[in-house]
């Protein structure tokens, strides 16, 4: 296939560095062999510094979704009551994704756009002591925004001592998440968002309550038990077949990300973040977070009055090269939304506005008169 | 990291062509695009054709354990009755899986090293009406066995018409298996052996009785939810992010397996399966297996006596860069295997049996006279 030469700004998978993605033409290895034992355990101790964490971290031939499953399966027995805060489809499914797997999920749910209240989430357990585990949603890539974790976790775990399960796939690595400090009992990811490394491997952190909880669970999965991968990976192995090219492509991104250092690599998608938000409202724009909780690794754009998003959107990728991504559930044809993480160049945001410039009136945008 | 440079005769991960390897490096795309759209349509309608299927077939991001896992929550329910055909640790491994997701599984075994019996299959369900599925290991890696699935189908779907769940992993796309001419409902295989592409993909058919199987059985997993995969494809998308590199590669392999043709690749499996059996009898060794079951894509040698298996295998690493998979469960320390399958070429098994000639007198190895 031919793979156009374009400007990809969803918000994942996020574009990788050439030599991440020459690294995985590197030759087949024995799996069970020295080779793989060396990188699996050197690429899951940068992980856990990654994570800032010293719980058990495995990394999953799996997306995203697949950590999250595991996160689930491994933690909760059917009926096993469970508060999930929803800010968005990708908590929407969180929520689901309990459910389909047997547990009685309680949904706090809170504006689309808006961020989780902490208070709010407080209140729900005190009325709920039956509560198991909160399910949460770091940064919401629906909507663009980032959850107050740390506060969260203040009460989930510092006033009531709950499972703490969360969804960090477009945040960790982009924006701060210490999982221990923050006492964040599993931690999932996945590789295409901030860890320049193409999508396929997810990474799962587990702590010792989520260990504890799994003692009473016992075994509900097969290909996403976090036992077996801990047996396993005691050997240097996994218990399946590995993705060996991302294993590769991990291994040196890992290398870069810690190289360049996590306060930088926050930085810049702090200045990223603010870059595209200031960018889409100098053009006339609106936001639809508030800029106090607004994502540093996506950012969603009301679609304005007037304007068809879908030709929007088109218009971006076709006339200009531009790829953005449309709104989900809800918000479908309401928003666009625009990714910004991992490495991303100044280059490519400055390109999108000027296509936007160009692409807005083409659809029928008549921006309000500036001073 | 650094990638020895070797002869890589494990039973999977097959090496893979140099430029399926670099097509890996192809930059990202949008997975919910049109460009995706078009690569997930024509590679499942490729795929088809490579099994031989009318049936529906989905390109999964996992290993391949996670295709079986997909073939067991997709079409059983917590206490239906399975019959499984086990000859060897990937047989036994099909059986202990559709125990931990709530099976009751009657596991008919087989001496390791042999086939499984079409007739005993017929009295185990003579014996046992209840039976709902029987699972079957259609190439034993374990054991380098490849049984008799035709002759099984036309007891199980023939007589009994029972659900038939197919572990072909280690044998579709190198040896004949028309999936529906030998009425296969379910059948799971993986990227990395047959299909000339690197680990981390898995490909499963599900025809309509499986479909069928599923009304009642209602959802049982999430990421592996053949009906959401179904949704998905009709937009051509997966419902989650999918392993690009690794869809680009498969691109160029279907193209490279269907030009050559599938009976060239089956004659081609057959010369080299016969080229090592013959290589390793001529060196004083004997075979695990009868020649008359024999697999084509992986051979397994008995350890000869006097002879450390983990030394021969270690030696054949460390001085000759031969890579061979030793013994697994209580076949460990008495064969070691060696994998044929995929991009595999005649100086590669030269190769392996120079290498041999030397390493094997050098463990303590004494071939008996021959005339």
């Amino acid at each position: 296939m031919k793979i156009p030469k374009q400007n990809l700004r969803i918000p994942g998978p996020a574009p990788c560095p050439p030599d991440v993605l020459e690294a995985m033409s590197g030759a087949m290895i024995n799996h069970r062999g020295p080779e793989f034992k060396a990188l699996i355990h050197s690429a899951t101790e940068r992980l856990k510094r990654v994570f800032m964490t010293a719980n058990d971290l495995y990394i999953l031939t799996a997306s995203g979704t697949g950590a999250l499953e595991a996160s689930l399966v491994n933690t909760l027995a059917p009926g096993d009551k469970v508060l999930a805060a929803v800010t968005g489809s990708f908590g929407k499914r969180y929520a689901d994704m309990a459910e389909t797997l047997g547990a009685e999920v309680r949904r706090l749910e809170f504006e689309w756009g808006t961020a989780a209240d902490p208070l709010a989430v407080r209140t729900a357990l005190e009325g709920d002591p039956g509560v198991k585990a909160v399910l949460v949603t770091h940064n919401e890539t629906s909507t663009g925004v980032t959850n107050d974790l740390e506060a969260i976790s203040a009460v989930v775990k510092g006033e009531f001592n709950k499972l703490l399960l969360v969804d960090a796939i477009s945040s960790l690595g982009c924006v701060p998440l210490p999982v221990d400090e923050w006492r964040c009992d599993v931690v999932a990811t996945a590789s295409q968002k901030g860890f320049l490394t193409p999508p396929g491997l997810s990474f799962i952190s587990f702590g010792p309550a989520a260990w504890e909880a799994r003692q009473s669970v016992g075994v509900r999965g097969f290909y996403f038990d976090l036992a077996t991968a801990q047996t396993y990976l005691e050997r240097g192995q996994t218990p399946f077949t590995p993705n060996l090219p991302l294993f590769y492509a991990l291994d040196l991104s890992l290398d870069r990300l810690l190289a360049q250092g996590q306060e930088e690599t926050y930085a810049r998608h702090a200045y990223f973040g603010e870059m595209v938000r200031d960018g889409v409202k100098a053009l006339g724009l609106s936001l639809l977070a508030d800029e106090a909780t607004a994502s540093n690794t996506v950012t969603a754009v009301r679609v304005p009055d007037g304007v068809d998003g879908k030709a929007l959107t088109e218009a971006l990728r076709t006339e200009h090269g531009v790829v953005v991504a449309g709104g989900l559930g809800p918000l479908e044809g309401r928003i666009f939304r625009i990714g910004h993480m991992g490495a991303v160049t100044e280059a490519e945001i400055t390109g999108l506005m000027d296509a936007l410039r160009v692409a807005l009136p083409a659809v029928g945008f008549k921006a309000a008169a500036r001073p």
